[in-house]
């Protein structure tokens, strides 16, 4: 383990997420800035605000330059923020000092942190949007094949009734779903660019301030914020509680696996993976272990991000920076668990005989509501209810069919056609089959 | 202090929101559980599945009956839900055991609390969102009505660059506005009906399983669901993390107020409030603290809430409960912050005399970035960042006034009509004015 | 549901500890208050530092006084603390106002409110301390009483080999020996006086500062503490993490015991508990949802708990009520949760048979390192190890007995002695003794 | 911004904590893996449980051999844990199979995880009780030196009474006095070997498990535990907690150094750090809110740690690896944090005249206790708050001294004798003393 294990080379094949990591790295970090710097100019330039050589020389600067991260460090150390430690490299780098000057002009280091983030966010927005569907789609497959595959249903950890397999995925789904409704809901209001100077209210800009931002916005293919977001980091937290929402939907589709995998249940095969340093025959769940502890690391950080917003002032550097420490993790655990989440749904099994063997199991007890159904139509309700519960007890005791001890009080109705799992789907499969056509 | 200090009566001037502790007491929880299961004969005795007569009574029943909560103790304890007990005596009262057996007919616990539930939030989600315009509007006035008083700002603990008080307030109120539009998008994901029985495939409702669901809604006033969402809590978790964001934003205002009202800033004059039982001259601010205190209380409920989306299987009595034991206390701790910000916020007095002063101060560092600004416009900017960033060191130590220092090396400047509020709040005032439309 | 679940008259018998609630109503909190300022009052007049006189009537005072919760709200509402008010109506009650005068003398609210909670804290550790011990015994039986009875140890989801149900109750029991130890270290540091005055350094107390507070602690029978803690708030943190950890290791045991009870492993039978309202055979683990649910609200909270360790300054009003609302929830999750584990482990029931069932399920796959480890005799372990996993392939495939497969390749081996649960319990027997030993 | 900002290059010089960092390396973990399995072949040598020669082997092999991390990543992205891909290797590089066979004899992978973690956090255990030596002597130093230094005492953001700046240092000592205590109480049970294998029952080791537990605890150094605590960690959040603990102190001091550092209020100077990109004159406090975010990150993560005490079964793979991706980000941020917290101490430099003066603005308010204590000579007490109350509210309004208003009531008493900060100290300048004493 390393200080954080998503950097860890022994485990990179379980967490890494490649494409994440490469828009968190330091490189991307100092190219984002560099390239927000650069397209500043040229919107600076395009308003007259500054010469138009001197934003072509900042672009292609922006264009060649080679920094390297260790050599911000220092000034990243007494600065806290590396933009003064990198305009004084990116100055020296330039030839000509009259163009070196209308770099980052009347820009604060917020304004060129914050947009450099967003042009990163927008590609996590677009890998988890990608991934979310990819996910739906292979789970709208699994639910549509086995909507009428029935099994037990459980709630509160006892079985309750049937249901059907596809119904189950579809319930996995369902949550995922919304989480895409919210991340387009969500875009407009996260991906804006930042430019409001100093304290927020565009002094250096004068009266181009406007104008200004709405053209770096159009440059970077951002929103434009008419005011100032310095302090309002509502939209960031708002994105790591999606992301957190989307580990939460993953860990428990993979509980469930785990639970379905499980040997005394054995109704769900995971797809093969390596065993115990002892146990011969031991076959864990990878994967499914991996989302949970994802979504709880996801979790935890996400109250960092909550506590974030409590930003101070006109800017908190604490706050801040707390973002930095804690966002990246929460999009590199969202981007895995989704690429692992997709990767357990297309090779899970069903086993359609353990699932029918495990619904008889138990003297048929998850045809107790059924029957009391039935029952009431030839006695009051609660009467039939009670009627069955003890039945129930006497199955258990008896260790016998509970669909054969109503059948000797009640002969001459047809318990085997109601104590079937078919008869006993509801709308399993109709759901499983409206999920399919929504996740497509 | 009590268990839950929203239930003292010592703290209730403070704390107590009586209308949203109206939606969550015992008797409205029993209240609006047995009014879903009247509605839910009605819809049933609509479309035949009832006898007409037998939904008449159980409505009649809803509506005179009085429950006693204790009385349902013992059964809840037994059950770890109050619908068993609810029922048993709801049949006791009914007259005609023929009525009775259609009561809760092919629902499930989980049907009724979690519609019930929603009725109820709906409550909150009505007294959040007028609340929130309240708030908006006392901050539209106090934004536009100062919208040009110069103070400063302040980044990272530190005086930085002359603002507008009434940005200062817009930045407040930016936040609001987003959490406005959020509730908005949001509410149709959460007031929903929940109607799937046992297990979520509507076995007992048989064919009319759908339209019962849809005439429940519509007899409910909430949105239809199509897929089950027993095991789906995102819409819950997705309000219990706006409404902490909601309290963010009040405690970022808090915090910002008391930072402004500290005696040696003097800038804001909070509401006049009791003191010290030691010190004469105390006056605390109270209601600024308790913003604090409630989105940290919030904050830390909120990570339960997300905590009880690894829901397992068909249903999780333990995420279920978890729902219970912190949502309400969210709902009261917004609530309750809410009345406290527009309390706040509409007796906040700015002292224009003291931020004046305070801008002045410090030898006039405040103009620093605007000096260097126009020096540029005679040398290259980096010189000037360093030539404005050694006359602050001198400004410093010989305890005399920036702009002085800078004239007396370029006195053909108007040094005086730069370092000057009214000339360096940028766009506040239209960020003040931006704001304020909006907010109304 | 009620804002704070723990004060509903419906969810009274799952959720309410009266104990602990007894020490956190409004009438012990004003109680305790009154009993600090008449110690105070005592200790004062021991040292000569007020009229003997006045400490009699102050402590006379004491005794009597009936205030009603309510009437000190509005004082409460201002202040954000209830002294001021208390000590109005305290000076009034007292017919002599040269006496009412040495009330509260040279303390500050916060000496009398830490104070009067930790009087109370106090009995919350008595009574954990006690059901720690209780459910320990309890414990301690269960481990002894079972200590040589096989049943399946499951690690990552999967059967792993034999152990004994003595050896799992041991490992539930043992964090709370650790926990127990904890307690004790803590409690010297959790529970002092404090009298420290308005800023924390006795100033209106003289010279007699630090005698006064050795006698007032002395005299309410808490530690002294010669350094002000106003601002530190490390002890009650400590606290906070402690009863979480507890609720923790409750919650590992309910999980183990819900998984044990489901229907599909059988293992154990939970004591009867109520069931559903449609569905007549359903038993649900609602002890155990609870643990757990507990557990999870306690973790939440203790965050809060740990947030307020940021106390700012001399005294830091919000950070000081996030105790308030956080801590007393903490502490009755905890006692009641205690209370809910030892009932759920005196009526826990192995099923003997059922453990063995399932030991000998999946075709003995259980023995399988063991069986590897026997054959490491007869080849290196390496090829052993692959040998047996080739074999618990086979032996999945055939469906037959790994031992027997194994008997097959090498029929000199008595493989039925080494396959079978108690030759494989290793010392899981003495590990259940030796807990049993060290928690009695 | 990396995944980590632990890791990246930028942020190094800021937040590189590189003794912590050096113990969460590939490298450092594959190396403690390595030496706690050459230490157990040793162990099981002397018990004569396996050839000399072949643990001979295995510590040569384990003292020579070389593991590129990235060669573990498909193993261990199968098993979810390093050891079967790392065994492999071992035994691979081993010339002879009759020695390679003894390697990892009868451990399990969490046995060797556990324990070549708890190596690991010895080394973390050591940095943080040297650190926090280093950073109390700086506090008791400071604290000793101005120990009668005046300054105002502020509650709840607003001046209360005078202290020494002694005592506020003493203050943010004190929590750190407790934590070194829990650390020397914590150690026995944090530090302890692991060695129970597959199922925590040690059934591979046979009759010697016992003798080679704690042979192998000796030979590394840590303590022996008798009963297996594969699923019991709580000592692990019990740590977890400590270090946030600690990190909160730090954080405490910080938010405290920064208010006092603030240009209305400039107590305290901090070490000059680096500036603003666009603000020449800005000296931000990187350090204090570096210690802010540390904390905040910590306290999160913490959660985490605390959500992995539920710890399923015999062993749970997501509650472990949750473990991994936690624990190691607390470390560094703790250790960080000290550092950065001595060098902030160190720095750090109180500004006798302006704590002098902030303590005479506001009218000399800050007498008002005293003042009213005074008059309680001559009159009943809480006659003379109401009458101080007043004079109060009149100062503010006259702007005038609120000792002179006194005084032109009560001229006969010398009340600038008592309305001065020597005067009023109480014990401060002890509380100092006494601090530094303990701190050494």
């Amino acid at each position: 383990m390393t200080l954080s294990l998503f950097d860890s080379q022994i485990y990179r094949s379980l967490l890494r997420d490649e494409e994440i990591a490469a828009l968190f790295s330091d490189a991307a970090e100092i190219a984002a800035l560099v390239s927000v710097e650069a397209a500043l100019a040229r919107a600076q330039a395009e308003l007259g605000m500054i010469p138009e050589s001197s934003a072509e020389a900042i672009t292609e600067l922006a264009r060649k330059v080679k920094i390297d991260p260790a050599s911000l460090a220092p000034g990243t150390g007494t600065a806290g923020i590396p933009i003064p430690a990198l305009l004084e490299q990116l100055r020296k780098a330039m030839e000509r000092p009259q163009d070196a000057q209308y770099l980052h002009f009347g820009a604060t280091s917020q304004d060129i942190i914050d947009t450099a983030l967003l042009l990163r966010l927008r590609g996590v927005c677009d890998i988890v949007d990608a991934r979310l569907r990819l996910l739906l789609a292979a789970l709208a497959d699994l639910a549509e094949q086995h909507a009428e595959l029935p099994m037990t249903a459980r709630t509160r950890r006892q079985p309750a009734t049937p249901t059907s397999f596809g119904a189950q995925v579809a319930s996995w789904g369902l949550p995922l779903l919304n989480h895409l409704e919210v991340l387009a809901q969500l875009k407009p209001r996260l991906l804006r660019v930042s430019l409001f100077g100093a304290s927020g209210n565009s002094t250096a800009f004068g009266e181009q301030a406007h104008n200004l931002r709405r053209r770096l916005a159009s440059e970077l293919k951002l929103e434009d914020s008419e005011l100032s977001w310095h302090g309002d980091r509502s939209a960031l937290a708002e994105f790591s509680a999606l992301l957190t929402r989307i580990n939460a939907a993953l860990a428990k589709l993979a509980e469930d696996c785990m639970q379905g995998a499980q040997a005394e249940v054995a109704e769900l095969t995971l797809a093969a993976t390596g065993g115990s340093s002892t146990m011969p025959q031991k076959q864990n769940p990878v994967q499914a272990e991996t989302l949970v502890s994802l979504f709880q690391l996801s979790l935890s950080l996400d109250s960092a991000m909550n506590q974030a917003l409590l930003h101070r002032q006109q800017r908190d550097g604490a706050a801040w920076m707390l973002e930095w420490m804690t966002l990246p993790q929460i999009c590199a655990a969202s981007g895995r668990a989704l690429q692992l989440a997709t990767s357990l749904v297309t090779q899970l099994q069903p086993n359609a005989e353990r699932m029918l063997a495990n619904l008889e199991a138990a003297n048929g007890l998850v045809y107790a509501e059924a029957i009391s159904f039935r029952l009431a139509a030839e006695m009051p309700r609660p009467e039939a209810q009670a009627l069955v519960k003890q039945l129930c007890s006497d199955a258990t005791g008896k260790n016998c069919s509970l669909a054969d001890l109503v059948a000797e009080r009640y002969p001459n109705i047809d318990w085997k056609a109601l104590a079937n799992p078919g008869a006993q789907l509801g709308d399993a499969a109709l759901q499983a089959k409206r999920f399919a056509a929504r996740a497509r």
